[in-house]
């Protein structure tokens, strides 16, 4: 039997990364011995925490695939965040949370939710199917749901996630919340990086209709702390946006611990934003209050009003 | 609470119409009172045999819905061959069998499976909910899954949609081989319909890459009953063919008994057909040796070659 390929997103999150092991280790508990994780990138330092937490090895790196093998997607589903030759590869599966972007010529088994993290549709997933779900697999689920809820904190958080949360911690035996916030702090350490890393970290390329976008987000304890890097950060932006030819480049700085963002913007069409949330931007700044989830308070948002 | 309205494919069949109750239903035993089960057009001599046959009444047939309104899509997610104004209404949720050809703004509950009939994934939903099957919506359910799948007997068919059938026919008390047969005869009776109805019946507005076409299957138990209205059909096409502005016009007429396909081909691209199929079309018409999905042996195979 072929090897089925199980990866996340480019600029993989933890999300990403422990829902490719998650889902690799669901369809070998169904039958399917051949599924092998991948990621499509390195790991971020929360991943890495969370790894090493854990003891779990990292999937395997792969940068691309034969034509015509077997792939099941997580975390994504938009050919732009996947692999380079997705459209030559047979997708068996998706399982995901997000907007539907992926247009195929054959039907295949698709699962989505509007809920905060992957990771509470694989638990779903498990419970369905009755598989066991192991210490170590419900400690990277939890992890995932923690850094994509921000604790359970981002708007994008339901009922489901709290639930799954709450039946994780049990079988994983952690207090979630204390080791949430460690976590989410290891992420935020933004010391081993160059700008360029900085700057690819969580980047997402996503059209506005037809305005040509990245919005690339980091976490933080501390916006000042970033911020002391605006001079170098705006000459990494402005030469990807001449590169990839794009018409807006939004960095969205997150405080974790206070649940705001500062969004530093560039980019010909930087006045989207400014209509989008009203605001004005100083020094191609703004602080949105309350706002911490790309997905569900910057998306939408941005592709309204474009 | 606003109502969410529960909807199949234009030109429905018999999947559309009983998915859309059975969804309904679902929702309803799910705790959302408001989910009215809908349909976008007239219903076909199978599903009106189906729902005399159980006595069932036929689903709200509707036009158009206000903007901003909640739906859920069964049996399809393609905007061509939904609602007009889908791109402004509220999609929840889609459950379907189909290849995926939507692209949302927002994240949804997206529940798609490579098997024969939407009715299968539904009775899956069922079961992961623990909820109640009545009699009433087994059948329902049984009669869609023999429909799309000719008695199990379509390439289409997979372990999923037999253990259905199985099952549901125990809970509906069926035979389902006679009932099915009957079902499946009363489908193929064409002599209430025009032409142009004929022409309508089951078509679906398929683009294989730039190729613009429309593929219509009618079932029957005998070819030659159908090709004496020959020259009217092709004149019926011809029509469409300007009206549309189409590059080709399929229609598929499947012999139920004999699992084969007579196809009459129009269009300035009809010699995609020769090429996919390896066929001389004479007069307009090629016989393909064991072809009855639509899904499966036509629009893969069609979408390669264009």
């Amino acid at each position: 039997m072929a090897n089925t390929y199980v990866f996340g997103h480019k600029s993989p999150d933890t999300d990403s990364i422990t829902s490719s092991i998650v889902m690799a280790n669901l369809e070998h508990e169904l039958g399917n011995e051949e599924a092998i994780s991948c990621r499509l990138g390195n790991l971020n330092k929360e991943t890495e925490y969370v790894l090493n937490y854990f003891n779990v090895e990292a999937p395997k790196l792969i940068e691309n695939l034969e034509d015509g093998s077997d792939v099941i997607l997580v975390d994504h589903n938009s050919p732009a965040e996947s692999i380079d030759n997705l459209e030559n590869l047979n997708i068996k599966k998706v399982v995901d949370h997000h907007k539907i972007a992926l247009e195929t010529s054959y039907p295949l088994f698709y699962r989505a939710e509007a809920v905060g993290c992957t990771e509470t549709v694989l638990f779903k997933l498990y419970e369905e199917n009755d598989c066991f779900i192991s210490k170590e697999i419900a400690s990277l689920m939890l992890s995932a749901i923690i850094s994509d809820t921000l604790l359970l904190k981002s708007p994008t958080t339901t009922d489901d996630d709290i639930r799954a949360v709450e039946e994780l911690s049990k079988i994983a035996e952690i207090d979630y919340e204390s080791y949430g916030l460690e976590m989410l702090k290891a992420g935020t350490d933004l010391s081993d990086f160059s700008i360029d890393e900085i700057l690819n970290l969580d980047a997402k390329q996503i059209d506005f209709k037809d305005v040509k976008s990245i919005v690339n987000q980091v976490n933080t304890a501390s916006i000042p702390d970033v911020l002391e890097m605006k001079d170098e950060l705006e000459e990494g932006i402005n030469k990807i946006i001449e590169k990839e030819n794009l018409d807006i480049f939004i960095l969205l700085i997150t405080d974790i611990v206070n649940s705001n963002s500062e969004i530093l913007v560039l980019g010909e069409r930087a006045d989207l934003v400014e209509k989008a949330y009203n605001v004005k931007l100083e020094n191609n700044l703004a602080l949105l209050e309350g706002v911490v989830s790309r997905k569900k308070q910057v998306v939408p948002i941005m592709t309204e009003n474009a």
